[in-house]
Formats: C-alpha cells, structure tokens, sequence
C-alpha cells in the first residue's frame, strides 16, 4: 500500500483519529470516501480504511487489484470485514464511526456489517484531524503554492484584447494543467459543484449563484450556473481569476485580480481594504484564536472604510470570508460569524475577503496561510495589487 | 424558475417521477442534489424540490436570489418546507422518498422535517424515470453529440510528434472547451471521479485503477489514479480518447483510437471485433431487451474471436459493456451480466466493448445511442476506424 517511509506519516494522521475516536467513545472508524481514503492511505482505492482506535489501520480493497501490504485485505464485498478483522486478531467494535457525509445507502448498508455495534457520527472526527496538517502535507500544500503562483504570474501572457472572460479561463486552464495541475476540484458535499475554478469579468461578478462560493457568475448553462458567462472583458472593468489550484492532491486557493484600463476609486480602494484585512488577520490568526473573532474582524475593517455593500458580494452576499484548505477546497475551520472553530497550529485556511463594484466588477485577493504562533504564514506569496492586461 | 414552455417539459418528467411514487406508495419525494434538481427544475439551485404523487413540484430555495414562480418558496431551512406547503394548501406527506444517493447526514436533517411520515428510497425512482429521455432532452444530447463530434474530429490537428499522452490530453480539454464543453463531468456516487476524461496510450492501458471505468492508466497521482500517465506516445502504440461530452447539460459518452505507425494484427482485429460488437448490438437493442443479454450476446462475440483475455482490460477487467448517459455518466440501464434492466423506448446507452492490448494499449470504440424500435440509433456519429496521428 506503501513504502515504509510513508507509513510513519499515516501513523501520526491516524494517531490524530484515534485522539478523535477516544473523544467520542468510538472503538473505531470506518472509512470509504475518496478524499478520506486518500487521507489514511495515501491513495485512493476502492474499498474501506479501517481505523482501530489502538494500532495500525488496515485496508479492505475491492480495486485495484495489485496492492500490497501486511494490513492490506482484498474483498468483494464490505460484510466480508468482521471476519477478516477476526482473522487478524482484532476484536470488533462495539461502537463503529462512519462518514455521515458519505450516502445514505452505504450507511445503511455499513451499518449492518457490524449488526451488535452502535454506529456514531465519524464525520466531524475525520474533519478535525484533516484540519491540522502534517509536515508532509504542509510540504504538498507548498509544492502546489509555488506551481500555482508560477501560473498565475504567466496569466498576461495568455490574454489577448478583445477576449471574453471563458476564453480567457481556458487558456488559464491550458497553463494549469501543463503546469501539473491535476485537474480535480475536490469538494466536500454534495451541493457545491465547480469545474476548474472561476474567471469573473465586470458585472457578471454579481450574478447570484446557488453555490455558497464567495464570489457569483452566472456560467454558461443553467446545470452548472457559476463563473464566466461569455462577457467581453472591457476597458473600466476588472477580471478576477479564482482557479484550481490542486497540483499534488492538496489544493492552494489563491485569487488575483487584472484589469483593463482604469478602475473606478472605488474598486481601487475596495482592493486596497482586502490586503488590509490579509494585513491585520495575518497579524490576529494565531493559534487559540476563534475564527468568528477573524470574521468579525474583518467586518469592521469594511465598516470602518464604508465598503459593507460590497463586502462578500452586493445582490448576494456570501456569509464566511476564509476557510480550510487541504485535500478539500471547504475544510475546517471556517471564518464565519456562527462558527465555533478555534485556530490550531498548522491548519491552512484560505483568506478572501472580496468585494463587488457594481459596473466594474470583483476586486480582493485570496491567499493561502499556515497558522502559526506568529500568525498567519502565506503560501501563495505573489504580488498583491490588480494588474493591467495589455 | 423557468418559461411556461419550458413548464410543460417540468410536467413531463413529474409525471415519470409519480409513476415511480405511486409504484412505491409514497405521496411525495423531496430531492436535493444537483443532478436531480437539474433534472425536476431546468437549473442547479440550492434547496429542494418537492414532488406530491398528484400536482405540480414546489421548489423550496435558499440561493441564488431572483428565482421567480408560483411555486417556488425561498426558505432559509428545510424546517420550514411543511408550514409553506400547508399555506399552499398542500396535505403532508405521510409516506416521503428521499434520496438515498445524497448523504447521510442529509437523511436524518430530511427525515426529520416530516417527523409524522414514513421514509422510503426515492433513488430508485428517479433513476428510473431519468433514465427514459424525454424529447427536449434528446435535442440537448444530440447537441452534445454533434459538438463532441466536431472536436474529435479535430485531434489530428493539435497532435505533435514527441507528445506525451497528458500533453495531447491538454490540447483536447481546450479544444473541447473551446467548442463549448462544460468540462463538468457528472458522476452518481461518490466512489468514481474523473476530469474531463481520459487518453490512455500504450500500455498505461492496463494500469489497474480503483475506478469501474471500462479502461485503466495509473494517472499523474496518488489522489486521482486514472487515465494519462505522462506517457510518450511511440509508433506501434494506440491512444485511447474518450473524452466527456458535457456540452449542455447532457452528456455523451464517445471513444476512438488514435495510432502512430503499424499496429499489431492483433490489435487490429479487436478494434474489428468491438465495431462487430456495436453493430450486432446495435440491431439487437429494442425495448424490451434484457440489458444482460445484450453484454452476453458481446461476450459471445468476443470469445468467438478467440479475445476473451483482452475483452474490458487485460490485468484487471470491468464488469460492464454499457451504460446510460445523461446528466449523469452512469444512468440506468446498466449492461452487465447480473443486471435486471430492460430496455425501454428512448433510453439513451453507451456501448464501450474495448480491449486492452498488451504492448500496444487499447482498442475499440464507445458511441452513445438512443433505444428506438428499430434497435440502437448512434447520435455520436463518426468515423469508426483507428484513425493514423501523422
């Protein structure tokens, strides 16, 4: 499954499980989405990752065939499990935590193959250890920052006058992905969907979309109806690039604006209160402090410089200005007024506090930071300000 | 919500859904994810679709803002759902299908909001009346088809010597986004993910993957392990495109090959083998089919020419032949040996027989069909042949 090096790094993620499992009484997890496969495993495979509360995780594999290990069980089925945990000379739970976010149906199912077993809410365990990255991880979170900023400072290559906003997306798309960018948007739940992440141009910032996504657009069709729309990108409006960055299996958010001729006062300095905002929650993002208080922080940066109708979005406004970033795009914590997530060293959270203009479009920036005792460390470490595309 | 034409379309497809109701004794679903809230509305929303066995569906929406209707209701809850159906004049429901495909932590929320009613699987319902094509909705497939088409036709044109299977991959994501492909690939289910698609060249044709696609390829990563492996693409090899054909919402599904130089006789009398496969099925395949027969009646075929060891991968083989496409790449009905579907009149199928070469890759071709009672009707109309990359 794999090599012994990596092995003492899925032992310090599932020590960070147990912990979680201990804390709600659970004897053990068990696990069957991709992004947690990944999590516990190192890849994704088609199977379970059992997770005993004491000592090594074991694997419960249906594809792909080929996968080695002493912990490694090839199965058809998932019933199969108890047994094959008896053999290894595991006692079986008395109480088993599944994934809630994964579907029902294989709740239903999973919960009969352990029939004496009292099932408990696994989600929010497995969320919380993700939450805090590893070295190993924070590494992969940095190999993506670099690749990504790498992209992002070749965007001006790629435009040419009299573009519209999704063609300009797909040559950024081109540029990712022969930058190894992977592709995959990973998001938890079902309700968000995205292609590669978003270009924004002009009024079409303001589109309300069903997506709690900071920032709109219409889209090109009513079954995905997010981001670029086919605007012309003009003189006087700004183009906001929000794009995938997932070049490892651990994604970096980052956004930058561009703009064509000159902005509005008020774009210019709605973009100049966002990297305040970055400035002084970078400073307050320590570890123990509440992710409300970074919020709400952030909301009297905007008050104070009159900017609240713009703030998060004008005919729709998103309610968060920052969130967990990791093998997901929306982990914990997240920055909002009711949230009760406090920060820990070494989680990564996006900040973007983003404002739109009506007429001229979205201006902010998003970067990607490591929580720190001495505040929030940037990743994504690129220049700040909106740039001409000539 | 949507235009009074349109209306008529929504009615259409309620009425397959409260087929489905009746046949399960439920008075209502109430449906939640995207695929099916694009399928009962015409558009992704946030919130929920509410179906009674008799009337027309409520639409119960948190975002985005604007929705206009009779009966759409914007809530900021699912709690709130059944004091707005009474206000309509709506009965509760006492026996309500929820989707047993969307998550489990939705379910008990869901389960919840009706606390009187009786709970019962709505997934089933839905797949069946999806899987059977309205009118409108074969126009927006053989859009998709035509367009899927015309980039295909086009992958001559951005292959360069000395490219490796991701590199051209690139070029055809943006030819096919540039044609106007969504990129959006729908999945039901959370265990398969996917990109845009795969190009599987030599023998990363026979890389087990953990995915039930039809072919393999180790990939770029850990964390999606499938398709294009950053291989070089060399004479005497075959490329594999089978890209998605998201172009409007509804998706089709269409594979051909690619070589350099000559190819093995053997190769060459698989692909033979698969294009005999489609035209025997093609004329096999009216309402009323049993979907197993139709992947016997290949096997059939196959072992006759003596490929039984390539047939569906060569390491490790897929289950499947074929499968409905729609909104989603994995509809109803299913192709495999142990299915119990039927085909029915304007279900649309893909039929992938493919092979896996060893030393050479992968062979065959996938087109997309409507059921009609004169067999299979191709809308992914094109050249079958393996066509030469010069």
């Amino acid at each position: 499954m794999f090599s012994s090096d990596f092995r003492a790094e899925i032992l310090r993620r599932c020590e960070k499980i147990q912990a979680g499992l201990r804390a709600i009484g659970a004897d053990a997890a068990l696990i069957h989405t991709n992004a947690n496969l990944y999590y516990t495993s190192g890849r994704v495979f088609n199977g379970y990752a059992y997770i005993p509360v004491e000592g090594e995780p074991h694997y419960f594999v249906r594809r792909p065939v080929g996968l080695k290990g002493d912990t490694v069980h090839y199965i058809h089925k998932p019933e199969q499990i108890p047994a094959l945990l008896s053999e290894a000379g595991m006692a079986l739970p008395a109480r088993i935590a599944l994934e809630w976010d994964a579907s029902h149906g294989d709740y239903v199912r999973l919960s009969a193959v352990f029939p004496a077993a009292e099932v408990l809410n696994g989600s929010g365990v497995m969320r919380a250890a993700r939450a805090v990255k590893t070295g190993y991880e924070l590494a992969q979170l940095r190999e993506s920052a670099v690749k990504h900023v790498e992209v992002y400072r070749r965007i001006g290559s790629v435009y040419r006058e009299g573009m519209t906003d999704i063609e300009l997306q797909i040559e950024i798309e081109r540029l990712l992905r022969l930058h190894g960018n992977l592709g995959l948007f990973r998001i938890n739940g079902q309700s968000m969907e995205i292609f590669m992440g978003n270009v924004i141009c002009g009024d079409n910032a303001d589109a309300p979309t069903p997506y709690d996504f900071a920032m709109g657009g219409a889209g090109m069709s009513c079954s995905i109806p997010v981001g670029a729309n086919g605007s012309l990108i003009r003189p006087g409006m700004t183009v906001m690039v929000d794009m995938c960055g997932n070049f490892t299996g651990y994604m970096t958010d980052m956004t930058r604006v561009y703009s064509v001729g000159e902005l509005s006062p008020l774009a210019a300095g709605a973009h100049r209160c966002s990297i305040e905002i970055h400035r002084q929650l970078g400073l307050m993002g320590k570890p123990g402090v509440a992710a409300a208080d970074l919020y709400n922080r952030a909301v009297d940066i905007v008050n104070e410089a009159g900017l609240g109708d713009y703030f998060m979005g004008y005919t729709q406004k998103a309610g968060f200005v920052g969130h967990g970033v990791g093998i997901e795009v929306n982990e914990a914590p997240v920055l909002a007024p009711r949230s009760k997530d406090v920060l820990v060293e070494n989680q990564v959270i996006a900040l973007e506090p983003k404002f739109v203009i009506p007429h001229v479009g979205a201006v902010g920036i998003e970067d990607t930071y490591v929580v720190t005792p001495d505040g929030l460390q940037a990743i994504t470490d690129a220049p700040v300000e909106i740039a001409p595309l000539l």
